[in-house]
Parts: structure tokens; sequence; C-alpha cells
């Protein structure tokens, strides 16, 4: 999980973790519902993780730097592992929103976060959650 | 796909393969619809790919090892690498079924099929099917 002051601003959001009870190891899949003025995550992009959303019900805002795009139920949208657009989803609406996520599991995998100061690191023994500078946030 | 007499076995199936869409490389996203009489694939397990699906709308019939169980909308089911538990969907309803399925894109997966003459084995350029004994569909 994010450091403070970027973990409160996720707001509203809620995750099942569908493909840990099932048993994967390859790949997660969470799904989340995002209330009103609920946030995904913090914008973002992957180094080695593909990220792939279908929308359920509800309705987000997907905001990457082409600008943003609404999603309703049966659209989806995929962030391939390296592409530098960062990307997540806003709820404004006043109901909440489903979707499953889904992402690669994988080793050595970095983060990167272009309106914040975060970056999330491997290094060879888990993430952690640094400034853009390198040091670790505590 | 598979040879005959196997693929005609298939029925009323369609994939739309949305992260091919995206540009995803790391796992495959398919929307599935199953029509009545339809099935997901023959009865397998994959080696190295972690599978997931997740119902939207329908009612599909899930057979494994231990038997046969009807998923509705809103039920998943995950098949985790390695497992030896061989799973497929038929649809015995008299509508259709949808649902997106994900699998782990990885080399070197071999696929097997315990109620049928088949394998699927990768032999470094790209997958084949196998009769098992070994020798190639042709």
């Amino acid at each position: 999980m994010y450091p403070e002051p970027f973990k409160s601003r996720m707001g509203d959001r809620a995750k099942r973790r569908l493909g840990d009870a099932c048993g994967l190891t390859r790949f997660g899949v969470n799904l989340v519902t995002l209330g009103p003025a609920g946030q995904s995550a913090l914008r973002h992009w992957h180094m080695l993780e593909d990220e792939f959303v279908y929308v359920l019900s509800g309705e987000v805002v997907l905001v990457t730097d082409a600008g943003e795009q609404t999603l309703s139920a049966g659209m989806c949208a995929g962030y391939p592992a390296g592409k530098r657009d960062a990307h997540h989803f806003v709820n404004r609406s006043n109901q909440p929103a489903t979707y499953p996520e889904i992402g690669t599991r994988v080793d050595g995998d970095n983060a990167f976060y272009p309106d914040d100061d975060l970056m999330w690191v491997d290094d060879g023994d888990g993430q952690y959650a640094a400034h853009k500078d390198g040091r670790r946030y505590t």
C-alpha cells in the first residue's frame, strides 16, 4: 500500500482477491468496487506488468497521458508492460462502479508515477515505495 | 485450433480478443460467447499457464475431476498453472453465456487432455497438437 499522503487519496475503494482465492500465482485478479470519488490507484505505469480492466457496472473516468475518457459497463482497457503511459480510474459519479482488474505477477517489476513524488522499486526481496530521488519512504 | 475430430465438438463458440486489441503480451483476454451446447475447450490443464474466467451472463457447467458445478453471472473460477485438474465449460442451457477468459502467455507451455487422444506441445518454435504417444496430428 502507498505511504501517506497518497494512501488517503484513494478514498472509497475495496478489493476482493479472486485470483488468490483460486490459487493463481502468474497473475492477480481483484474484483474492485470504487465508490464515489474513489480512485483505482495513483496514475502510474509498470515496467513488467500487463494490466487489464473490464467494467461490470457503474462508470469510471480513465485518465491517461492522452486525457480523459469515460468507461461504462461492457467497456475495457489494457495497459501493456513497459508502455510509458500512466493511467488510473477515478469515479466521478454518485454511484459505485465495479470491475475486475488483472495484473501480471512477476519479480523485478518497478512502477512509476509521473504526477507524484513516488516510485515503486523491486530490490530483489520485494517492492518498496521511494521518492523520485530514490530515498525510501519510512 | 484443435485438429478434427475435436474442433467440431466446440460447437457455437465465439471469441473477441480484447487483450490483443489493447496490445497486451504477458496474458491474453478473450471475451467468449458460448451458445447452447457450446464448449469452451476440450477438458484440459496447462503446465505453465494460470487461467481465470468470470461469468458475465447466462449459465455454464464447469466440469473438473471433482465433477460438475453450474456457474452463473458473478461467479468465477481459476485454474493454477501445473494443477493437474482438467477443466472446461459446457453450456447446457438454451441461452448464450458470456465471460472473459484470461490466460498467461508464456513460452514452453504444454497442455494435457485426459479425456481425449491429444496433447499440446511446445517444441521451441511454437505449439503443435500431438497424439498421446507423441505423433503430430497432420
